[in-house]
Order: C-alpha cells, then sequence, then structure tokens
C-alpha cells in the first residue's frame, strides 16, 4: 500500500464526502467533471451507498457508460437499478463491442432489446457474435475492431490505408491483422514494423507468422497466461477454421488476471470477487448467512465428536483445557499447503501428473513440523498440568493431526478439481473439518483409551 | 481452472517426465527447445527438484536470461545456486536494463561487478541509475529503451529516422515520448497517431497532452492501478524535475498485479507470494514452523483462558463440548469482515477516511447473523443437552463473539497498516486470537456466573 496513492485518493475522497455533507452539490459536481471515468469508478467504489446514490447522479451522462464498466458487477448491478431507461440506453452509445456485450448482460431484458434494435445491422451481428461466447473464454473477451490487411500489398499502401482510416483506427491498435481473401488469419504486422521498415517492403515480408492465434472458445485464464508468457499487447481471435473474428487487447486481460486473484483470495472467506464492500446490509447478511451456516454444519460435527467423549472430559478436565490446540495447529498446517495447492491449480502448475511429488515433500515437511510442535507442546503441556501421560497423549496426537492435514491439504484440493467444485471456495471448509475430527478424535480417543 | 488449459500443459509436463523417467537426455532437450522460454519457466516451476535441475542443464542456454526471470523468485535463487559464473555471465546478456537489474540483485555480489565491468558506459550508467531505485517503485520497474521526438519535427521526419533506427526500436514500443533540449517530458505520440496523421503534420501538432508521467519514487502498486485504470500499454517515468527517465510497460506491470493478488493469498495462510511449490523440505519446513509457532502462542493462550474455567467445565461437561462452535463461528464471520476490508486497503479504497461507515455496515451484518445464529445454536444446542439455560448462554456467547468479530474484522486491518504491520499476513492469526479468547471468556465466564 503506498503512501502516495492513499494521500491523493484519499484526500479526493475526503474532499468530496465534506462537500456532499456541506450539502455543495455544484461543487461537487465540478469536482467530478476534473477526474477521469476510472477515478470516479474508483470513488464509487469507495462510497457508502447514500453518498454513491448522490455521486452517480451528478455524473455527466456521457460518461456513465465508460464508469459502469469499470466498477464490480455487484456495484454495477446497483447502480443500474437506480438508472431509467432512457438513461440506461445512452449509456450503452459508443461504446466498444466488448464492453457493450459486458453490459447488456446485467441489464433488464426489456433495454437489451432496445439497445439491440438501436444499432445498425453491422453492428448487431457482431455483438450477436461476441455475446454468443460465454464470459470466461476468449470469444467473450474478444473486440471485433481489429484492422486487417491482405499479404501482397506494400507498407507504403498499408499507411496510406491507415491515413485514410484515420480515427477510425482504435488508439490502442499496436498491430494489424494480416488475412487472406477468405478472412483467415495468416499473421500479424505490428506497428513497430511497419514505421521501421522500408515503404516498399510488402505485408508479406514485414509480417510476423510467430503469433499463434487464440481459439475463441480457449478460457479466459489459459488466455491471461498466454499473454504473460509471451508479453502480448493484443492478440487475434480466430474461429475453429481458422477464420479471424476479433483480437483480445491487454486491458481486458488484466481485468482477467486481477479478477483470479481476488477470486483465490475472497473464495477462501466464502464472498465473491465481485464483492462490493458497501453492499446493502439486508444482502450482506444474507449471503454471510450462508457461509456461517455451512461452517456451523461443520462446527457441530466436531461438537458431536467431542460430545462422544463426554465420560472422559468430565474425568480429566485437563483434555478440555488442551483439546483446541490439537485441532488449531492442525487447521494451521493443513491451510498452508491447501493454499499452496489451489495457487498451483489455478496457474496450471499442478495437476495429477506431479501430485504425488507434492504429497510427498509435504508429507516430509508435515512429518518435521509434527516431530518438533508435538515435542514443544508435550514439554508446555506436561508442565502445565504436571502429567507426563497427558505430554505424551497430546504430542502423539498433534503428530497425528498434523500428517493428516498434510494429507488432505496436498490431495483435497485435486480431488474437488475432479468432481467440479471450486476448491477455492470449499477447501478451506471441508479442510477445517477434517482437521477438527481428526484433531478432537485422536486426542480424547488415545485419551479414553490410555488414561481411563 | 480451464480443461484446455490443463491438457496442453498436463501433457507436456508428463511427456517430459516420461522422457526424464526412461532417460532419453536428448530427446527431452528437443522437445525443450521446440517450447518459447516461457513456457519452460513454467515447466520448470511444476517440476520436482531432482526432475527440475536435470531439465535446466538441458536448457539452451541463450535462454537462461530470460528464464530465470520468468520464475519466482524462489525457484530462480534455486536455478542460480547450480549455475557456475560463466553461465551466470552469459545469462545477463541481451536482456533488457530493467531485467537485468531485476536478475543482477539475485546474483553472487562477485558475479555483479563482473557483469557491470562487461557493459558499455551507457549501459553501465543506465543500470546503475534503475538499480539506485528501490524494487517497489516505478523507478525499479522502468526501463530505459525509449525513443524520443522532438516536438518541431514533422512526422515525415520522424519516421525516416524510425526507418534509420530499425531494430533499434524496441517490439514492444506503442508510443514514443516528445521532450524539449533539456530531455523534459513534453507529451506521448502513440504509433498509431504516427500511421493515421498526415506526414507533414509536426509532432507537436500529432501528440497527445493527456498522459500524466509518473514519479519515479512513485509505488509499484499505484503504478499498477494507473494502468488499469486509463488501460495504458506503456507510460514515461520522470525525476523529480520532470526529465523523461524511461518507461514502463504493461507486462511488468501484470506482474505486479499478480504478485499483489498472490501476496493477500498466500499471505493469509503466513506464505509469500514467491514460495516454490517444490522448495526443499528443511527450508520449508523451517518457514512454516515459524507460522506454526505464532498460531501455538494464540492457541495456548486460549488454553489459558479455557483453563481459568477448570471448576466449572468439570461440573458441567457439555460446556466442554461446546465451546469450539462459538468461537468457530466468532472467526468465520470476523475472517470474512477482514477479508473485505483487506482487498479494500489493498485497491486503495478504504481509509481512515471511510472506515466508519465500513464498521457500521459490517455491525449492522454482524448483528443480524448473530441474531439468526445465535437462535439457531441455541435451539439444537437445547435439544441436544435438554437444558434451556445452555440455549440461552450459548446463543448470547455467539451474539456476543460475532459481533466483536465484526469490529475486530473491520478496524484491526486498518490498525495494523497505520503502525506498518502488512494485514494481509497478520490479520488472520491477531483475529482468531480475539474471536478465539473472546468467545470461550464470554461463553465459559457467563457459564461461570449463572449456572453454577
Amino acid at each position: 500500500m503506498s503512501v502516495v496513492a492513499e494521500n491523493s485518493e484519499d484526500s479526493r475522497l475526503q474532499r468530496l464526502q465534506d462537500i456532499l455533507a456541506s450539502g455543495a452539490v455544484r461543487e461537487a459536481g465540478r469536482l467530478l467533471r476534473s477526474l477521469a471515468p476510472a477515478e470516479i469508478a474508483h470513488l464509487l467504489e469507495s462510497l457508502p451507498p447514500a453518498e454513491r446514490e448522490i455521486t452517480w447522479n451528478l455524473v455527466d451522462e456521457e460518461h456513465d457508460g465508460e464508469i459502469l464498466l469499470l466498477v464490480t458487477d455487484e456495484v454495477r448491478a446497483n447502480l443500474i437499478r437506480h438508472m431509467d431507461p432512457e438513461e440506461l440506453l445512452a449509456a450503452t452509445a459508443n461504446l466498444d463491442l466488448d464492453d457493450l456485450a459486458d453490459l447488456v448482460q446485467q441489464m433488464p431484458s426489456a433495454i437489451t432489446t432496445q439497445v439491440m434494435q438501436a444499432l445498425d445491422d453491422q453492428r448487431r451481428n457482431r455483438l450477436e457474435a461476441v455475446l454468443s461466447y460465454s464470459e470466461d473464454t476468449a470469444g467473450g473477451l474478444m473486440n471485433t475492431d481489429t484492422v486487417t490487411v491482405r499479404p501482397e500489398v506494400t507498407l507504403d499502401v498499408v499507411l496510406r490505408y491507415l491515413r485514410r482510416l484515420g480515427d477510425g483506427v482504435p488508439g490502442d491498435t499496436d498491430k494489424l491483422f494480416v488475412v487472406n481473401r477468405d478472412d483467415n488469419y495468416l499473421g500479424i504486422l505490428p506497428l513497430s514494423q511497419l514505421v521501421t521498415r522500408a515503404p516498399e517492403d510488402t505485408v508479406a515480408e514485414a509480417m510476423s507468422l510467430a503469433m499463434q492465434p487464440i481459439r475463441a472458445d480457449m478460457s479466459t485464464s489459459e488466455v491471461a497466461r498466454r499473454f504473460e508468457a509471451h508479453d502480448m499487447l493484443s492478440a487475434p481471435v480466430v474461429d475453429s477454421q481458422g477464420r479471424l473474428l476479433g483480437r483480445i487487447t491487454v486491458d481486458d486481460v488484466i481485468d482477467v488476471i486481477r479478477e483470479e486473484g481476488e477470486h483465490q483470495f475472497m473464495g477462501h472467506a466464502g464472498l465473491s470477487e465481485e464483492e462490493d464492500m458497501f453492499a446493502p446490509v439486508l444482502a450482506s447478511t444474507r449471503r454471510r448467512a450462508l457461509w456461517l451456516g455451512i461452517n456451523l454444519a461443520t462446527a457441530f460435527l466436531a461438537s458431536w465428536v467431542i460430545g462422544q467423549f463426554e465420560a472422559t472430559l468430565s474425568k480429566i478436565v485437563a483434555l478440555a483445557v488442551l483439546m483446541p490446540i490439537v485441532a488449531s495447529m492442525g487447521g494451521i498446517a493443513g491451510s498452508q499447503t491447501l493454499t499452496l495447492a489451489i495457487r498451483g491449480i489455478a496457474l496450471g502448475q499442478l495437476s495429477s501428473k506431479n501430485a504425488r511429488a507434492l504429497l510427498m515433500k509435504e508429507l516430509a515437511v508435515g512429518t518435521l513440523n509434527s516431530l518438533i510442535w508435538a515435542m514443544v507442546v508435550a514439554a508446555i503441556a506436561g508442565f502445565w498440568f504436571g502429567s507426563s501421560q497427558i505430554a505424551l497423549l497430546i504430542g502423539v496426537a498433534i503428530s497425528i493431526n498434523l500428517i493428516s492435514a498434510a494429507i488432505t491439504g496436498s490431495v483435497l484440493p485435486l480431488l474437488l478439481e475432479r468432481v467440479g467444485i471450486d476448491p477455492a471456495l470449499a477447501g478451506s471448509v471441508l479442510l477445517t473439518t477434517v482437521t477438527d475430527v481428526i484433531g478432537f478424535l485422536s486426542f480424547l480417543g488415545l485419551a479414553t483409551i490410555f488414561l481411563l
């Protein structure tokens, strides 16, 4: 977290909140007009609901569409709810097709129909093409604003063609796409080549064949890794016949990467990466309640295990005092392994092919740590309760739980992945269930056998 | 996780492992030569240590430098350890300056000196300039390979100048930087403008003034947010006097964003974002042991709290059975709030300016959920142990703990941030300590007062 960032953004937020509190609406409007759409989007996400709504109404209508695209899904849905049909229709004007596709999917269907009708035939057909691909594929991410050239023309002709197009060339164009008469993708012509080669060279001579096109059905996370691996700024998207459909630009890929990271982080706490910090209280309560309910079920399962040893606990209260330590150490150790495995799966670096190697390493690490901490905990517990028997028992129980945690943490995420359950979401709940149950069961079970 | 990605990468990993197992080293070398450096880097990260070392030795030496840059810090340190000085020196040839700066910082200092000596004066001065900035600032991220032009020349002259430079223009150049005689940054000339405007226009007419330069001391996370907000492909870096020092390209920004996401996710389990999945067992054990030790201290604190109520527990064993539920529900609820707050801080959307609004919302959500789950748990516990007194007690304790969890989860990360402790790393341990202690204290404390 940078001090610079905090200062500039904080002061902006502070200033806006101060102005809104003083009721100087006109001044707030002036402040907003001085900001870029991305800065306004950021401010909107940082504002509590009431101030957010006032601010949204003050925003220049021509920026509505762009800002809606920049906020998270949840904030967007919230803002859209406060807009009337005309405003929504106006917000969709002048958007890129990939952005328009993102936006219409979240609008009421009546609006979507109106938006479609307002488009010319070419744009409508293209929008329908983009909408026909799922949001998490290359097709859903692509834009159709490609500039294409034929291989046989000279660079001089290309330059003259581009000057004629003028503003028709998108500002973020870094390369042209070379296609044949049937629109089949042949290669790329980077602008850096176009401006450094001799004008009389042909496109065929100057173009690069090195860039593999992206199939429209490739997943967005694979697209993101491709962009990262090859430091690409934009890439061609083709259909199954190799025909050029559009291009993906790196700014959309950055969103994918940001969301992947947030998905893992927010997922372990049962939250969505789209979660709005200032979501309405009732909506938040409902979503949180679901997660608490799932976790309560696992907590009761652990309680039920403890309940099986009521007789033992009533005789040796020290067990009740110490048992959370056994469960907690297992949970911590297991979550480290689980976290490593979930990241490995997300990066495509862990699969059934090298799972055994990870399991072996984690088992070794878990066994070593189980020995270290079994001794430490045994020493403290033995000293505390003056009982070498309890010391021995808790040491063995901790060893068992840490080793089970290493196995569960390595194997569980791949198992979940295989049966189609998202390990980032379900992994930590299931892991804790296992480490709680095995922790209580081993400690209280051993005590029942050896101490009674 | 995409099926496509898994298949292609899996089969590659599988094939390489099969070949290595059969000892066909020559064939493995052939497979590696067919892969891009990024793909080899990815493979190396997925391989267990022994196979990783064999593979690394098979890699074409000319790609060593590029691959070293692409793997995580920990894997890189590991690979460097197996290289002799000549290999290391060779690996640094032909790298961009920003990449070279990244690499030499991790090399033995004897090698760094040799690398420095091997450079020509201009490159050495530039490298020293990049090295003088911290790795987490814009200066540490920048490259000095900018192409600059003067405002008064015509685009035609610029085009002829670029053709003369030829391959001297970096392949990922999307814009030229306009500077005056003193190298002060004036504006940008996107290549898309250069190729669409009339050749007789001057740079001054065609250039854009809209892009704010980045100060070399800006933090990398602020740089990343700037790139995201304005969909930039590259941006100028200037010193405090406004002189152009270099440029940052979006591929380096993507690394920053990926690492920020991983820092949060890995941090909550006490792991570093650079953690190698196949790190040596002893190194892993040592790092994990530290985290387990910290957590053990908090577990013993919770145990000590329970220990204060031994007398109560020995009379009513049901309390021992139920107490983990109170602690666990608090931990889960608190970690949801904490996660939301940590992300808010990382995105620069949560600060002392709107912390109150978040606290109020989380308190409302926590209170509502505490009422719902207090009733559910009370009903189940009352039925299980046939005691309305225990039902009432656990209900009240759960309410207290969920409300404290909401407060702790909202306030703790900002407090940690203010005193300079990374909330992504320390937040969850401290939160669990609070929810455990308050959970056990409220439940057993109330029981001691009202049931004995």
